[in-house]
């Protein structure tokens, strides 16, 4: 009765733990949920009052026109040589990885992934029939060049997350992103550069974007405001290659028709006053989040595990030493009250080393110490 | 570069009329808008200080869970047996063909619809690579019953939108529901019924739905909050046959991961007092437009087209008595300052007769009589 990609559709494994984490009591390091307290909260009474809201009718499928100005000139601000011509409002960046799924991927499509790469990011392009090629990204050095530009060889499409992946939480220095870019224009192939944990740097600005690198290869890049302001607004956007925009706008027409206007109002008023002072304020709450994990590791799990101190994002990427039924030791935890995510659900082949995606920036201080704590009882 | 199936995202004809309608001073019967008047204008500054507003963080794939709720109370009024369970919201149902599509549609999968049938519907079904079954929708009969049996006994899918279709305007009765519902039984193909309109009944309540008659047919039933309160909050949902609902909600999951809760929280306070006031308040509007509508293609177009008088929904269907190039038409009209959408964008093939489809909804009586004077003026 179905389609045959509903077979690709990928167990519910990674939904059934955030639904376990989210019960009252456990301390989540498995999700990717921003702090509660970073969250923005707009005041809609001002909004009502300042001005006439005109975001009720039918709008535009590429999305309201000053957003699409104010997210063209942030970008210009990076490095990315654009106009508001190539913006296109997402409903959430999850949108934009739907939508480029769709523009180049059938059966057979080979990508290029990191691994590990963002799983929702798989998934989507899994269901749409792409064979992948992962490149290993180490949490110290990044993707190897040689087999980065081997995979290259054969790929029609790349998918990188260079500024504090999700999960590894790399982010990819000036010179690896020449390299990659100069490899991309050399081999022709399109990139997906998706941006989402930018803003989200605790210790110095991010290099720019790969896509403003490249010199003839076809890019999409996106990012997203779930991370600096609220993602229940769900918006995101893509900014893109000219050659690609049309398409890319014909897909989300036929997908949603356009995003929600209020939200874009809302995100518009945040970028024209408040956006950066608000991240500004948000930074300590995550930098502290990040330290107490960095802290509890030390602790509790030191003699165990590696890891790298994430210089942005939202996560710990920790490697065990030696091999661990992580898929065992998550339901372990839960009974224990403490949900993790087996970090093999981020590759698209079995990895190498047992390793885990630790979430900080949703645990306070005090329910990181204990987590970690419960974790370790675990494990010895 | 890109997937097979952008070959087939269709020409952006109807882009290119919207377009051009929406330029200052053109009467435009082409699109399909609410009136401004009619638009929901939630108050939010009473939403911001009624209540702690609790819509920023991520939320639920399938939707608030109050909503739901709300929404299977209403469609269990309607005649439709459900569980808040089977409800998924959407942004705006426009998704929800989209995600209806990526469950039972690839290449070479047959889906019945009507001829004509809801554009942007066929255009999604043929991105994902269906094969047309299309079934004639007389506008005074409907679908002649046994055509439709033939086209089912071929059908993996079957697409109606029974209620004030757009763009014929024709409403299924009961006793037509009834035999339609039992012959997809007898078939056991699914059933996606499309209901945006039924709210919008100028001379009395709209029949149950399909979906509520069938007995072993899986099914999707699907509405809109865009005609009934605001499109730009974009957001409808579906309801769906049980065994279908986990493979939605992951679909759903993949496309945007869920749909804005700002949104949800206004409808749900619609919802919860005020809808069917609001719509109360409306109809009279939309009830006076198609009047003058209608008297106005009796004075100017009396003698060369037929049409029925719509009991619902936004649209007249104008079917020419002799041929006419309604392309030709359309470019003259929009030189003369009025859009309008012809008729053959709504065929999967070519029509057996010239028509057009006039839009009323969206015009105050006066344009309405002045665009359909210009339009006479052009035929003769």
């Amino acid at each position: 009765m179905f389609a045959k990609r509903i077979e690709r559709l990928t167990s519910s494994l990674v939904r059934d733990i955030l639904a376990a984490a989210s019960r009252p009591g456990v301390i989540s390091f498995a999700g990717g949920l921003p702090a509660e307290e970073a969250l923005y909260r707009p005041d809609l009474a001002q909004v009502q009052s300042a001005q006439q809201l005109n975001c009720w009718q039918y709008g535009q499928t590429e999305g309201e026109p000053q957003l699409r100005e104010a997210i063209a000139a942030e970008a210009r601000a990076l490095g990315i040589a654009c106009e508001a011509s190539q913006v296109l409002v997402l409903s959430g960046s999850q949108q934009g990885i739907d939508l480029v799924s769709k523009l180049f991927i059938e059966e057979g499509t080979r990508v290029l992934v990191e691994a590990p790469a963002y799983l929702a990011a798989v998934q989507s392009f899994r269901l749409f029939g792409a064979d992948f090629l992962p490149v290993t990204v180490d949490p110290t050095a990044g993707p190897d060049n040689q087999s980065f530009k081997v995979a290259l060889e054969q790929a029609q499409l790349a998918y990188l997350t260079p500024t504090f992946q999700n999960p590894s939480g790399y982010c990819y220095p000036d010179e690896q992103r020449d390299r990659i870019a100069a490899a991309l224009d050399t081999a022709g192939v399109p990139l997906f550069e998706d941006d989402p944990y930018r803003e989200l740097a605790f210790d110095g600005a991010a290099p720019q974007p790969i896509v403003g690198r490249l010199k003839h290869a076809p890019w999409v890049y996106q990012g997203s405001f779930s991370k600096t302001l609220a993602p229940g607004l769900r918006l995101g956007f893509l900014i893109a290659h000219p050659i690609l925009v049309p398409h890319l706008t014909r897909l989300k027409q036929a997908a949603d028709l356009h995003s929600n206007r209020l939200s874009q109002h809302l995100i518009l008023q945040a970028l024209q006053g408040g956006l950066h002072e608000h991240v500004a304020q948000i930074l300590p709450i995550y930098r502290e989040r990040r330290d107490a994990m960095h802290v509890a590791l030390q602790r509790h799990l030191g003699d165990l595990v590696t890891w790298q101190k994430p210089v942005g994002g939202l996560f710990f990427w920790v490697q065990f030493k030696q091999p661990v039924d992580t898929h065992a030791l998550m339901k372990q935890a839960l009974e224990a009250g403490v949900a993790i995510m087996p970090g093999d659900a981020f590759y698209t082949e079995k990895p190498a080393l047992s390793c885990l995606r630790l979430n900080f920036s949703h645990s306070t201080p005090q329910d990181i110490e204990e987590g970690m704590a419960r974790l370790a009882s675990l494990l010895r």
